[in-house]
């Protein structure tokens, strides 16, 4: 399985948001992640890199759009 | 190894732009695609979604800021 970590990079560093994730899909001001148990979590952010061999995706913090 | 496709979404549909990607790290405009034989490509492109148990990294295309 290739699944990976989220984490949500902030000032403070790295903070895990996710793991196992499998899919991440962009849903209005952020995105929809999924992980291989099928639970789902949506996160203001999108998505900043990715380290795929460390199993890691990260994501920044999106300013809401009003 | 759980490196991933990575493909560029167009209106004619997906597009590989790279195989076998272990990094993405953005860079300027765009990204820098790093494959796992240490080949790199730049993309001006933003992360869209991903598929990681399918092995997709799903791009898509920015509009230069000029």
């Amino acid at each position: 399985m290739c699944e990976a970590n989220a984490y949500l990079l902030t000032d403070e560093g790295e903070k895990l948001v996710m793991e196992s994730v499998d899919d991440v899909i962009p849903e209005g001001d952020g995105l929809k992640l999924v992980n291989i148990f099928g639970e789902q979590k949506f996160v203001n952010a999108a998505i900043h890199a990715l380290s795929l061999v460390d199993h890691k995706v990260y994501l920044k913090a999106v300013e809401p759009t009003i």
